[in-house]
């Protein structure tokens, strides 16, 4: 079967190219609540209205897009789609891809006079990275209960802005965020085309993978309190300097994940209070990123860092907390569903990947899968993320391939 | 000879004491050209005018308030005062108890009936602390040329904002910033008053010291550019990760610190780029500060954690520079103008200090000394640090006692 795509990925990618870009860091900065962020948003509305589909929001902010059926009941779906937010100076695939290749293939199904069997809705998550509020599928966790609206409530931004703070400023009802099972239970089965953060197809030489597993994760904050004190004046002995204790809990977190085969164990965060050349700082904020296959593995790596973190800052004359912001267990996607991508995709590898997804969160509740599209530079969360073309094209035809034999 | 004191510099704190709160980081944030800054600089205008004085903005910002003699020619005058900025979260001494025990000495001369046998100016210089823009002393270091005016301009802080956006923003017309010969040769002393930045009149069990020398100290600002990338797809042994030479270099520091006696060796200020839980940074900015009584072992010591940086970004695959931002020689203040001191404040001890003061800078160009008042906390830069109403009254007094004497 040839399928023509004349709303192709690579144009609906284009049309967002200029939203958000970060000056200071390079690529895009698309915090959820931010005004980047909600003109994707209307430009995800408009685009799906255009395809004839109907758009809602649920309570927790989801944007759903659903291309129905005659009956219009919205049960037993197909649910595709990804996120339009980004870390700070991340890349323009990580998430949009999916998004702009739901649409696509949407645009592509129609164009040939498909008609699916069951309905089938775009989905676009907020919050997916977390790198405004430090939870990472904010959503997601919301709508499967594994975040309680009164915690994400009370989530602070860097800024100290809270997310009931945020949603309220952008026009967003917060009062009705929460567990959502009705509003899940319409999807039969998820599917997330996402690009590759790694270079699995680079090294097998194909352009689309299908999900294995997703490493699982997690964040632990840690808090450093010291003495605030002037850097001239103040004898190094007499100092209790938390960027001491921070500087090791970096070396602490690296040795840790590299003792472990398979581990990634990262500090990517790191903020100073008060922050000035000649002061000793007061207190350090930082945030470690673990994960591994095995969960029981990943909870060994993290007590381990903390007895070590403690120790240090013991031998400082500091205190410290650590918290646990997120935890993630390992995702087996749902074998059924990778069985049925796999009949239609026979040529495409199974990859695990070490990044987290809504598709992850939403697996505790829905049989869901994923797709992967072929990134020449391995690296993501940065702007150096990349998809030719031909490959961004590719994907969305696979996707479409997928979603035509789930609705057949 | 009794001095009573209606314009106490205890009531001018008070005055000020809610100007520039951080309730963040506790304490005050007053950077130079914000709102709260201009606020103080306002105050002081409108204080000096109640006693009198006539003020002015020089070419580089320093507000000079003048208590001229009957001849009103401003030459061979006594000058005084210190600076209303603050590092972030700073407290409420360092700068303003100058400012205050000048006004305060003034007042308090004015009304025992003296008339000075020249004049009297209270000035006040902005970024002392170098906390907005990187240079400490930046305005006496326009005055002295020790600063260009093209070099300043182009500084930048934290958000980006450049010294010449910030001033125009401001409305301050920075045309014309640069030395000021003839601005200074107005001065034939000046004389600061700052709270001490240790615990050496606590030790004495004094209230008053006099300046000895200031400590040679420098700020070099070291930049470490890795590669960004997602922190749960890169392998341990793929990374080039800055964050990690960051956190060695902190240890250098430290390190190099405490390896020679009687200097000091800090990292406050650390800044991570884009700073996301999830991602490896692409990019750490942190600035160095090194104190030594002896400028040759300041530079050395400079010069080895150089040598240790370089060598760790290597071994992470990772490129620095490291460029000087500032440097200040040790300063020994002017003999004579000590011994002047020390013949009215015959019980005062004489003691050195590691801070930087404008009175350090303007030593170039004129006999300068200073005064400091007894801290019980020992700390400054910090909201804990603190001085007794009692040592703050003596204080203004004794400044009193020194502009009296010399301008007898």
């Amino acid at each position: 079967m040839t399928t023509t795509i004349t709303f192709t990925p690579n144009a609906l990618l284009s049309e967002i190219a200029d939203i958000g870009r970060d000056p200071v860091r390079g690529g895009y900065s698309r915090p959820v609540f931010s005004p980047p962020e909600q003109k994707l948003n209307q430009w995800f509305i408009e685009k799906a209205a255009s395809l004839g589909l109907d758009v809602e929001q649920d309570r927790n902010g989801i944007l759903w897009a659903w291309w129905d059926t005659p009956s219009k009941e919205r049960t037993n779906a197909i649910g595709t789609g990804s996120h339009l937010d980004s870390v700070p100076g991340g890349g323009n695939f990580d998430g949009p891809l999916g998004v702009a290749s739901a649409l696509s293939a949407v645009a592509a199904l129609k164009n040939e006079g498909f008609e699916p069997s069951r309905p089938i809705a775009i989905l676009v998550f907020p919050e997916e990275e977390g790198s405004r509020f430090g939870l990472a599928c904010l959503s997601s966790r919301l709508a499967t209960g594994a975040a309680t609206p009164e915690k994400v409530r009370t989530l602070t931004d860097p800024e100290g802005i809270t997310y009931a703070e945020a949603a309220e400023a952008a026009g967003f009802d917060h009062s009705s965020i929460g567990a959502d099972k009705e509003g899940l239970a319409r999807l039969a089965q998820f599917v997330e085309l996402h690009i590759e953060q790694g270079k699995g197809l680079i090294d097998l030489d194909k352009p689309v993978a299908i999900a294995g597993t997703i490493l699982g994760h997690g964040r632990w904050h840690a808090r450093i309190t010291g003495t605030g004190d002037h850097a001239g004046t103040t004898r190094m002995q007499d100092r209790h300097d938390p960027m001491l204790v921070g500087a090791h809990i970096i070396s602490a977190v690296r040795e840790e994940g590299q003792s472990v085969k398979q581990a990634r164990a990262t500090v990517g965060r790191f903020e100073v209070t008060p922050g000035g050349t000649n002061v000793i700082a007061s207190q350090v904020d930082l945030w470690i990123d673990v994960r591994h296959r095995d969960d029981e593995t990943t909870k060994a790596i993290v007590e381990r860092i903390t007895q070590r973190a403690q120790q240090l800052a013991e031998a400082e004359g500091c205190k410290i907390r650590i918290d646990e912001e997120s935890f993630s267990p390992t995702v087996h996607f749902d074998s059924k569903l990778r069985e049925a991508m796999k009949s239609v995709l026979a040529s495409a590898p199974v990859l695990d990947t070490g990044a987290g997804h809504d598709a992850g969160i939403l697996s505790t509740h829905i049989p869901t899968g994923m797709l992967f599209v072929r990134n020449p530079t391995g690296t993501s969360h940065s702007p150096a993320e990349f998809a030719e073309a031909e490959d961004v094209d590719t994907g969305a035809l696979r996707l479409a391939d997928v979603l035509r034999h789930l609705s057949l």
